[in-house]
């Protein structure tokens, strides 16, 4: 670590400004919050999210910072104007929320990483590497359902993007984007170049109850797990649920209850994968006094290996098959969604795991059960995650929170781990996200 | 039977017109089609039901008979005016119906017994009993959630109607009915007094594959099944379907799996009632991504006898019990209907396979799994049900249907039952509703 910001005894002097921060995450939740559940609505290029947006650059220029927007919609802010050729230190994460969402999601890392910059400004520091916050446009993908958004855009994957993306609405995205200050016929602007970042960084909640449970203050994570979503259509017989004798009946709802069992077996007893979810079940006609003749459901896959992932889908489709034959019911399979795992950068996990240590934090490494902007970050730039604990390992509801002495601890983590990158001189190879196996 | 109909050699003379029949059942299909799907949609007190009612009463003026709207909306087509003391001879069913249903649910049997009326008086017989038809209003209750409200009106159990009944739209029923020429403050005089009603016949579609399968072309209803409607509300713990190891889950989604199963197999493989069906799945909040932290479903219980019916929600509540310790999540029920098994009446079960033999068609006796007017008249007359077979077994969607022959061989039957019981002077004790075990 540079001895810029070292006291002669090795202590670190610098420190970010906790009541800054703290204050900052009230005042933002206060934007798209509902008073009667407490939860938080700001789906990306909302009314409520744009508030977000102008609020986050308020503050940075405040701080004497330079917000800029990009054509993607994406918030970044720099210490000093951009020169070619420099590489930056990026941290963020995203201020858009799910639909009564909670306080922490993204907001946390955003306002973490504008913290840890005005930390580097105010001290005087001259890192080898521009500290960089950024703000990613429509992470969650609420409203318009392009999830990681703004992330894409940066790792230049908006290409192949549909003729006049619209939202649940109806309405274009090419308005809501010009109204948060973007531009959708310039999106290749947004795109950094390979090389360009010489790190990113996203600080987190966790979203699970893995820390909690263990008693870690800090997890450092080592891969993001890949995600497979399969929607199953199950295709029966309608029929009066008085008349029709259970002999003979062709049932969509008892096969997708079968559908539904045999992933979770899958997963917890077979163990074939990390996790497997049928959370969503939508059965037709579905009214009481009719048999079901057909249900659509989802199934989430998720493992930090594509060989477990592959496994795991493979021997589920076995079991549909199986299913099928025994129901008389048609079953159709559709792969909705497949994102590979994407590993962090080993060094910066080691990075993390020194500035964890440095504040005698307890941490441990685990897997990121969620997506985040990191994972697609990953394509142009190593990548590193700190995760803090979720109160009651709940996230994407109102409840969902931190203590504030975890946030705190986040965010230490995230400026040391900051400094250790941005004040050494290492042009680390621009990471492709790579399959963990 | 009166030797006024028939000719010396014994043969029936009088029939039915069978084109007149058809032509009016083609006709009335034509009020509330959708085009598009090929379905009828006339919910009870709707525009179109009314269009459809006025239909009915403009058939029945044309035929030279004496259509009338009672308080309750029920139109009672009569041939003569009533007599004080007079026994009636009554036949019909329901002219409403459910969104995008069929044509011949209820529509037929209205029809059929306007066409009885009309040929009884066409061929100037003097019946011991007057024959009337009736339409009576929202048997389905799709609009209004009054199921049975015409039949219920008759029989004098509307004591208890909820003050100012509205719409699933927050429309008053007062208003509906007035526009249909009911009134609802007179309700009470909608009820026929015990002993006016010698005898209900209900013409009706099967909606059940059990003539199709066996190939007979009558069905005698020996009973109408009691029904039993649970709500059963699963609460677990929602999460993130990425972020929560599978061990500790408290998934709602894959409890109520285990409860669909539970309830095939209880009337299934365990046979402890004739159905059970789970219809309805509303999971919450019902997205890819999270555990579902609750679950609302229906279970739909049927049998002709009580005990059998009792027996089998005991069961299914004892299995819901060892679920609920099994997987951890709380398992709430709630029976939101109750409705007892009813008998028909022997003597009418054998006038209408009396009719079925004249005209040399093969029957047999079966329960009614769906629910029909016949069984709350039950309350204040004997009462006798024909079934013809339903193409496919299928009801309550566009596609329902029955062969033209079936539906004049039903009518056919009607008409011979009708003069069986029109045409003796016998006075049956007024039945009241008793369960079948």
């Amino acid at each position: 670590m540079s001895d810029q910001v070292l006291e002669r005894d090795g202590q670190l002097t610098l420190d970010i400004d906790p009541d800054r921060l703290l204050r900052r995450i009230t005042e933002l939740a206060r934007i798209g919050a509902d008073q009667a559940t407490g939860g938080i609505t700001r789906e990306g290029f909302s009314a409520a999210d744009r508030q977000a947006r102008t609020y986050l650059m308020q503050q940075a220029r405040a701080a004497g910072l330079l917000p800029s927007v990009d054509a993607a919609g994406n918030i970044v802010i720099r210490t000093a104007a951009a020169e070619s050729g420099d590489q930056v230190l990026m941290m963020g994460s995203h201020l858009d929320t799910v639909v009564n969402g909670g306080r922490l999601d993204g907001a946390y890392g955003v306002l973490a990483a504008l913290e840890v910059v005005q930390t580097f400004t105010e001290s005087g520091l001259k890192p080898v590497h521009e500290p960089v916050a950024v703000a990613f446009a429509n992470e969650e993908g609420a409203l318009f359902p392009q999830p990681f958004w703004g992330s894409m855009a940066i790792a230049g994957r908006l290409a192949s993007l549909p003729k006049d993306p619209r939202d649940h609405h109806g309405r274009p995205l090419s308005e809501a984007l010009r109204q948060a200050g973007g531009d959708l016929d310039a999106l290749g602007s947004a795109c950094w170049p390979p090389g360009s970042i010489t790190a990113y960084l996203e600080l987190h909640i966790e979203q699970g109850p893995v820390l909690e449970r263990s008693g870690s203050r800090i997890g450092v994570v080592e891969a993001i797990t890949g995600r497979t979503v399969l929607t199953v259509e199950v295709r029966g017989t309608a029929g009066h649920s008085g008349t029709s004798p259970m002999e003979g009946r062709h049932d969509a709802m008892t096969t997708a209850a079968r559908i539904v069992l045999a992933a979770e077996h899958l997963a917890r007893d077979r163990r074939l994968c990390r996790v497997m979810t049928v959370g969503r079940v939508d059965p037709y006609p579905n009214t009481p006094n009719t048999i079901a003749g057909t249900v659509r459901l989802t199934v989430d896959l998720r493992d930090t290996s594509v060989w477990r992932m592959a496994g795991a889908e493979e021997a589920l489709r076995r079991m549909l098959q199986t299913i099928e034959a025994a129901t008389g019911t048609e079953i159709e399979v559709v792969a909705e969604t497949r994102s590979d795992p994407v590993s962090t950068s080993p060094g910066l996990c080691a990075a993390i795991e020194a500035g964890a240590d440095g504040l005698g934090l307890p941490h441990e490494r685990l897997p990121s059960g969620a997506g985040h902007d990191a994972q697609v970050v990953a394509d142009i730039a190593p990548v590193g995650m700190i995760f803090v604990p979720s109160l009651g390992g709940i996230s994407h509801v109102p409840q969902e929170d931190t203590a504030p002495e975890d946030l705190l601890a986040g965010a230490r983590v995230l400026l040391r781990t900051a400094l250790r990158v941005a004040c050494t001189d290492h042009t680390p190879p621009a990471g492709h996200s790579r399959p963990v196996d």
